[in-house]
């Protein structure tokens, strides 16, 4: 068989399997996650010699250590694959809800019944764990999925898929619901993202490149975020000691992440105030400050920012910080630069607070907390599949819920148009 | 100008206007709205004239009789657009409305709301009452607006788009808001497909060809729906007389469009006495058979079936009948033939008709009604912007609330994350 074959043959048994999933009862849906989860533990030491080899190429290539310990697997790590797969479990099934029916004058009833989407394909670089944590999120919610992760975690990806695999097998369910694309020839993705006959939904995970690559090539709907770029604005009459702690956590607290601030814009009447404090405080917890010229007069120790720092994402303790004149000049900054990931404003004011939370239209937008909030279990919505800052469908942190759709159900008696 | 800087720029335009729109009061998106109706008749002498040029270009080219009836615009149809936009004044608008907030165990309060969707593009053929329907509804939902539409009928285009733009400007909003893209060439449908820094998304509406060409070369989501098979299931005890009523309005009321029957399944226990039936009734009625051998066999006039009568849609009196031994063949015929649009089954039966609604995931499933009330109108959405077959943000009919999307929004009062 062709590659081309292989891959239309693999996403055609997913499709058919997705039909079976779709009719599949919660209660028999969340014992699979569970006896997966189980799986996943009693197969550790399996698993921990499937991800040597795989550590052991990633060294021969030189991986950096960063990248040979995100690839790691080890008891804890797998243990906490098998938590995701529990707290899963217990999360509410979306499908079968009906959101909304209403009469007709001429008596028929309609509604919109929520159901799986169908085939989910997850494209993914280097963290093993995906492997069951977007599994469980797709099998929970009635799709099939298909897998395609990094060729540098082949090994341990193979392993994790067959566990899971021989669960859904030995529930009588269909192996065809679970896919892992198990070469690591490149041109499998390529063929993967044609097959919009049978795929519905192509989610990447991963850097800016695989997810361009994957936009630039998909004819089935791709959901993604490229990056965060999430903005904090002081307002004049802010709290200042809320806006320190709300700064230096958003900043310092996990910077490598897509919900970090990478931009702090200060209004000019507290900047006096409130630059040179804040200055000092993120210096001395090590973060490299980028201004304009008004923040460099009034912080010292900053560089000066370049064209490119507004609308850098840094993941690193690196600050753009802009002074701006008024809240217009900070939503209008924000429309221009913005990622349309997360964005906050500190206030006191009233009618300020709910002109930035109604002209500002990024996938979420705060008033007086953290963006490091902006996660789908911070927000409730149990594990997340991933993040959408393109509109379509989703918009915003990912839940159960955005992996279904909604169709439109008519009981009548008999109606006829006239 | 290059053509490809001028696309660009058009869909800049637009974007920058969309973030004026998205903060406009209802009431003065509707008085908008109406304003421009009764601008369009009043300039109705004038647009007839510019619609007799497109005419007769038409039939120099050798356009069908149909195809120029499509295009005409006399005072009738330009009546039929000014209703449609006072209609689409009148209904609700969808922005600024919350879908649940809920508070968190650390006292933030996350909620979405509901926000217009930015850009949208719309690319159709011939019919020109499609620019002032397509710019009313996007417009009420506070997007910004680029038409494309046919060639054949783009002086009629350029002057209801200009009479509808003075009624912009006039009221003081950005003229970008409502963009028509006037130039014919087609290389100007690929440039727009390119603008995804601009547009969020493209509705493509016309034929399967020019859906097929813009699904293919869009890097901006697109939905769609290429044809509507519609089926109608008869199951073993359904009410015949139903069942007669039904099929004769599913197939012969309107049969040039998308929510028309065309494939007729019978449950083999009630083929003996309904096939004979329906086949006379519907024969009666001009309508040409293509059936299964069973259905030949109950009724000499059909002619047998091949394999691709099962998928057309003939959009004509045509229509295919299969007799099927259970409600699992016929849920199995519908999988493998649907084009996910509208599936039928008229039944006395409960369990058969809850099967049905549960197993059939087409965007519409109904129990005994006619599958041309498939429809937004019909369904109580209002205006139709039109319908989507792909599961992706809408499966179905689309109303207003399908050109917004929603963001998260978050309360707080100084929360950080531990």
């Amino acid at each position: 068989m062709t590659l081309q074959d292989q891959i239309q043959q693999l996403a055609k048994d997913a499709r058919d399997a997705s039909r079976i999933m779709a009719q599949v009862p919660t209660t028999v849906k969340n014992h699979l996650l569970q006896q997966m989860a189980d799986a996943l533990v009693a197969s550790g030491a399996a698993l921990i010699e499937e991800n040597a080899r795989d550590l052991a190429t990633g060294r021969e290539k030189g991986l950096s250590e960063a990248m040979i310990d995100r690839l790691r697997l080890d008891e804890g790590r797998i243990r906490g694959m098998a938590d995701g797969l529990h707290e899963v479990a217990e999360l509410p099934d979306p499908v079968g809800e009906v959101t909304g029916m209403w009469r007709r004058p001429n008596g028929i009833q309609v509604g919109r019944m929520r159901i799986p989407l169908g085939v989910i394909g997850i494209i993914y670089e280097s963290r093993p764990n995906v492997t069951a944590d977007a599994a469980g999120l797709c099998l929970k919610s009635g799709n099939a999925v298909v897998l395609r992760g990094g060729s540098e975690a082949i090994h341990s990806n193979r392993a994790i898929a067959a566990i899971l695999k021989k669960e859904l097998a030995a529930m009588g369910l269909p192996a065809g619901a679970l896919q892992l694309v198990s070469t690591t020839d490149r041109a499998a993705v390529t063929e993967l993202l044609k097959q919009e006959q049978f795929i519905d939904l192509i989610i990447p995970r991963g850097g800016e490149g695989l997810i361009r690559f994957v936009s630039e090539n998909s004819r089935i709907p791709v959901i993604k975020h490229y990056k965060g770029v999430c903005h904090t604005f002081v307002d004049a009459d802010a709290d200042l000691d809320m806006a320190e702690k709300i700064c230096i956590n958003a900043k310092v607290q996990r910077p490598g992440v897509c919900n970090a601030m990478e931009t702090l814009l200060i209004h000019r009447d507290c900047a006096e105030a409130f630059v040179p404090r804040i200055a000092r405080v993120l210096g001395a917890l090590g973060v490299e400050l980028r201004g304009c010229a008004e923040t460099c007069r009034l912080a010292p120790a900053a560089t000066p920012a370049q064209e490119e720092d507004w609308g850098a994402e840094y993941l690193d303790l690196i600050l753009a910080v802009r002074v701006v004149d008024s809240l217009d000049a900070a939503i209008s900054h924000i429309q221009e630069y913005s990622s349309l990931h997360t964005e906050v404003i500190v206030t006191r004011d009233y009618p300020n607070s709910q002109r930035f939370l109604r002209e500002i239209n990024s996938s979420v937008v705060m008033i007086n907390a953290s963006s490091r909030f902006s996660d789908g279990n911070q927000f409730g919505l149990g594990a997340e599949i991933g993040i959408s800052t393109t509109k379509l469908h989703s918009f915003g942190p990912m839940g159960l819920e955005d992996l279904t759709t909604r169709k439109f159900i008519v009981f009548g008696d008999g109606q006829v148009r006239e």
